[in-house]
């Protein structure tokens, strides 16, 4: 994948910036430090917050200041090149304990996104195979490899976008959940990413943006960055949905996806099970968006994802009301609904435990 | 119906209160004045605010002061009787003109729920056969129509709860939408009625309730009333329904309505119509609770039924941010899927047509 791709930080960018593909990015690396655009405060204000180890940057990972499950990993593969530096500056002669126990943390700070694993175990992987070299050295090759990983993330989601696009007509009402944008990515956006993609190759596209309860991703963040790239968006409150696709109004859900198992059971934000039933109803594709790295080989199906569950205060933040909550911020859509599962490799289609084993990624990265 | 209930307001509170039906009502009426409990700020504060004319009460339909379809037409009954005696108070030799100018604002004040103009054709009845009468009976006459209205409701409450309830197993586990309780009607509730009543029965009981975006009345009103009658609820945000329903935690989804076509589709808060779907693709009952009041013997389907858009700010009241918002707050769900529909006089079943017409009421209240 890193072939056609240069390993600079300042590609991704480039790759983006390249016919205008999207005007926003969730993250920069410059001078040795992280920066992450606060996506707690959007879209009041865009702040951005610097980070200089990996346990800051788990830290903000949990507390959603970066999220979407492609971001969180690339995130997170910074925070150990990070923590690398700073190890190596205090010269630490537990240098590899500490840094293993950084990777753990970070490979902990939530548990649904495969993503955020897959990317800890590429960083992982160059560790251990260069340790004993010159340790002066290390850091600067982790930083090769998570620049790759964003590089090859942000070449995924053009990839994506362009064969998303084509299964799409002239004319094209998306409904989407939560935000599968430019700021869920290293830029460009999965599920939005196609939705870019259909604007670049002329097509007339508008967006329906469920709001997404309770963190409000639909309208905080995917009206906000379409917005800012002239795409016309709509937001809904998610119980509407359905009236619109009875209504004939959207011709296709697309969302994207924290961890899809081996037999394409799909797990994204709660509500997306919801709109797979509704679009099965209603006669209307249900795509789901999602780079090779989204995939969990390990996993059979999608009964034993974890799901995380998060605070009640989540849903209450408006008051001080506390009644008992039940609060799963994901669900698992069983493979049957989801039409296709469009990739940077291909757009898979059932059945899915097939096609998807078609695509299996070296096992150097497994 | 009138029959066997005493034509005094206590009498919908004592009803309520025999064997401890129920501990909220949304309105009083009490020296002359109309108080309604602010819905707009449950549950942090119960504030009850006054009424004297019709205006004032056709303002608090609008803005939500009170809301639910039932309680909104026993609001506007009094409202009526509100304006009866301010005008008779003011001598006004243009009484007929502006009770029945005051009749329409009321009628005008919300667009779906048919219950606030079946009660205002019901005043207006007592006014049209009435107004040649000694003028200083006239009020009074309408007092007691709006007393009878209300309770009338409570006793349709309590029999639709009593027959909902002998549907329902011995453990049930409820999932519910909005509010349709003792705060979306006279007293004791539609579909939390037959909560209620379970309970009253001995069922072991538990609610699921939808927050029900945008206005929150799920967990603002439902968990809130709930909680008072210590009945066991958990919210959930309105996305996570389908996913419980494929756990099989929902043995019964429970809802009110605002407006029943004669063929059964049923209009109720935006959401309804997904969770209907959604429950018929888990072989879950769908039951609709609504007194009679809400059938629209006029109207043959749900197609025509006016859906109110209110303000996008309803959705980003929590933000300056103001992306295109589209509204709806009702929604229509198709009479094929809805399992019965509780009312006063029985639980309907399908063919609907045939069933709603067996119930129709007598030719004056139409």
């Amino acid at each position: 994948m890193s072939g056609p791709v240069s390993n600079t930080a300042a590609s991704a960018l480039a790759l983006l910036e390249r016919d205008g593909a999207s005007s926003v990015c969730p993250l920069r690396w410059e001078g040795g430090f992280l920066y992450l655009l606060d996506q707690r405060r959007l879209p009041e204000e865009e702040i951005w917050l610097s980070y200089t180890n990996a346990s800051e940057v788990a830290g903000a990972i949990r507390s959603m200041v970066v999220r979407g499950a492609p971001a969180i990993g690339i995130a997170a593969a910074f925070g150990l090149v990070l923590e690398a530096y700073a190890l190596q500056e205090a010269e630490s002669a537990a240098f590899d304990e500490l840094w293993m126990q950084a990777a753990g943390l970070l490979q902990a700070a939530r548990p649904t996104a495969v993503n955020l694993m897959w990317a800890v175990r590429r960083m992982v992987n160059v560790f251990s195979l260069n340790k004993d070299m010159d340790s002066m050295d290390l850091p600067e090759l982790l930083e090769k490899e998570a620049i790759a990983i964003w590089n090859e993330d942000v070449a995924a989601n053009l990839l994506m976008g362009r064969m998303g696009a084509s299964l799409c007509p002239a004319k094209v009402n998306f409904l989407t959940h939560c935000n599968a944008g430019a700021l869920a990515t290293g830029g460009y956006g999965t599920a939005l990413g196609v939705v870019r993609a259909c604007k670049q190759m002329g097509k007339t596209v508008h967006v329906f943006a469920d709001e997404t309860r309770p963190w409000l991703q639909g309208v905080r963040l995917t009206a906000w960055e379409l917005m800012k790239d002239g795409i016309p968006v709509t937001v809904i409150v998610d119980s509407a949905a359905a009236t619109l696709m009875r209504q004939g109004r959207v011709n296709a859900v697309i969302v994207g996806a924290d961890r899809i198992a081996a037999n394409g059971d799909v797990a994204n934000k709660i509500g997306t099970y919801s709109l797979a039933v509704l679009a099965k109803a209603h006669n209307i594709p249900f795509y789901v968006a999602a780079p090779i790295s989204t995939i969990d080989y390990n996993m059979d199906s999608g009964v034993h994802i974890p799901i995380e569950e998060r605070a009640a205060s989540e849903l209450v933040s408006y008051t001080s009301f506390r009644p008992d909550i039940h609060n799963p911020v994901f669900d698992v859509t069983p493979n049957e609904l989801v039409t296709a599962i469009i990739t940077e490799r291909g757009v898979l289609v059932p059945p899915f435990s097939h096609t998807i084993k078609a695509v299996l990624p070296p096992l150097s990265v497994q």
